[in-house]
């Protein structure tokens, strides 16, 4: 047994309802007086809402997905022109990543403000886009100094989003357990955030306003990251960056669709990985405990149904079996890849 | 569900048989260069063989337990005489707590080389008596940057002490629980040091130089003073407190024998609890469960074998009832304490 854990300095509020005192709170607690709140056009007035009282030095609403870095650098000149000395993020995860890009190059604090299960705001990972090409890092800076979970704004998010996204941050549990770095802490956290999704995702899945199954479903987000930051991207992750980047596919979805497959893959070459998964399942099996809880939300099963061209399958698997990492628990090769792969484009059972 | 969870930022290196260098590594990240070693009398050796290669500029060796302040005093006259720039702890709970004292006025960084399961070195409290009176505090200063476990040195504590300071470390993650602060995030750390100390301590019993043992013990322990550092003291921890303050019982053995009463008077009280603790036994019940690791450990069950006389239990009561969270799911009356007290004293089965 030899591992390194990275423990992070922030402070995780979940608090339903009471976003706008709590994000009150944390600034006063920073010292600072100059804010930049970034939100996304469809977040303005919920943003205008819970950081109207704070002393905001600008408002910013030009956010887009995955951080184009022209959208990074007209952030930080405001950031700058403004003489901002916080960000205060409300969004989901591009609106995160940009105000990780901001605090990149500033230096100035993030208060995150979740109102989706992306994630981003419990990792000190950035992401910035150039053209095709999507560059990821990792700095102490991008970690925010506090996160505000408000059940109560995630509401809004509509029921099939939030099971995408839930199933996103399912995958993150999932896959950190044989990433690079899984280790017993991340590993632990992980389990607990596999347990608080499985019981939150079909609370909201049958009633989008249930503020319990919500408040769940942040509580196995914040575990998700926390757990996927620390142990690196594994396999499954690996396979919807390369499908993401190739043919443009929805996030979330891509997501949702493969992770059965991984874990078919995986599950017979990681015992540790399969009881934990089982365990915080509360069922026989790893795969079992997945089915039944995709089968509960209805989830998405066949990439073909989410813009994916047959054609692009060949070229898919090479470039999965060039990235795939090394401490994947089964050998990858292009016929499982390729077998894994065709199986998630028909959306047949896992193998 | 509200509730704050502050994560903390420390490397945790869990690397056996490789403390020498894995200490180098920290003591030069940190660019220190007049490293103050503290270990005791006992540890002495043990210290120079590991920190050996390190630029010391001192070597000190004045340690007892409880950190009493003419102790620390000394410490502190050292470091600032040597113009230390970073301590490094080898040793027991005795040991990180007087470099802890250290830190807490100079502000130098702490690597702490745990040889015990006390669990300090995971923790921003820090304790100084002075008399017969134990301050304690939190303050960010104190928490170590880094901690290396190192199975390898844990062999030569003996197979009593090893259990005793085992259930210690066990109590942590019971009582974090129900603690005041207890949250969904500490309790899965809890959660998951339970299953390593009910894995790693009966292999340490049946064999002390059981390498994986030594280590899921160890791995048990960190999770351990994770989880309760957050969660503060529950009752168990306010009764041991009081109990080793007035009759000054040994502390690992107190906690020892105390665990199972307490958590019998909180169980019926604490279903969520109670599904977690035998979650983690993978046992029908907590109760069951924690009887079943006391019997395979043969562990110490009556205060009245440890020195506690049995004229102090009405004393005792009081005290207790004094400071008991209010946050205990089971109502703590004098008349529920004596009835705990008196099972604990005898030995008897926890009611």
């Amino acid at each position: 047994m030899g591992f390194v854990h990275e423990g992070h300095r922030q402070r995780v509020r979940f608090a339903t309802g009471e976003a706008t005192g709590q994000l009150a709170e944390e600034i006063t607690a920073l010292g600072v007086s100059r804010v930049m709140v970034i939100a996304a056009d469809e977040e303005a007035d919920l943003a205008r809402e819970i950081a109207g009282a704070l002393p905001v030095a600008a408002w910013h609403h030009d956010v887009a997905m995955h951080v184009p870095i022209e959208v990074a650098e007209r952030a930080r000149a405001v950031a700058t022109g403004r003489h901002a000395d916080a960000v205060v993020s409300v969004g989901g995860g591009s609106t995160t990543g940009l105000a990780k890009a901001v605090a990149l190059t500033t230096g100035v604090p993030i208060v995150a403000v979740p109102t989706t299960y992306a994630g981003s705001e419990a990792t000190n990972v950035w992401g910035l886009t150039e053209g095709a090409k999507k560059t990821t890092g990792v700095d102490e800076r991008v970690l925010p100094r506090a996160i505000i979970y408000d059940a109560a704004l995630t509401l809004s998010l509509p029921v099939d989003m939030s099971i995408s996204s839930g199933l996103n941050a399912l995958a993150h549990c999932i896959d950190s357990l044989w990433a690079p770095n899984a280790n017993p802490i991340n590993s632990a956290l992980a389990e607990a955030g596999i347990r608080a999704l499985n019981a939150g995702l079909p609370q909201v899945a049958a009633d989008a306003l249930a503020i319990p199954g919500r408040e769940l479903s942040l509580q196995g987000t914040y575990l998700s990251a926390a757990a996927f930051s620390a142990a690196g991207s594994g396999l499954h992750h690996k396979i919807c960056h390369v499908l993401g980047g190739m043919f443009n596919l929805a996030h979330a979805q891509t997501h949702a669709i493969v992770l059965p497959h991984v874990l078919a893959f995986n599950v017979s070459n990681a015992e540790e990985a399969q009881q934990r998964i089982a365990r915080a399942f509360d069922s026989e099996s790893a795969q079992t405990g997945l089915a039944n809880l995709r089968r509960a939300l209805d989830a998405p099963s066949a990439l073909r149904d989410y813009g994916m061209p047959e054609s692009g399958l060949a070229e898919a698997v090479d470039a999965i079996v060039a990235v795939a990492p090394a401490s994947n628990p089964t050998p990858v090769t292009p016929e499982g890849i390729a077998a894994l792969l065709r199986a998630a484009w028909e959306g047949d059972e896992p193998q």
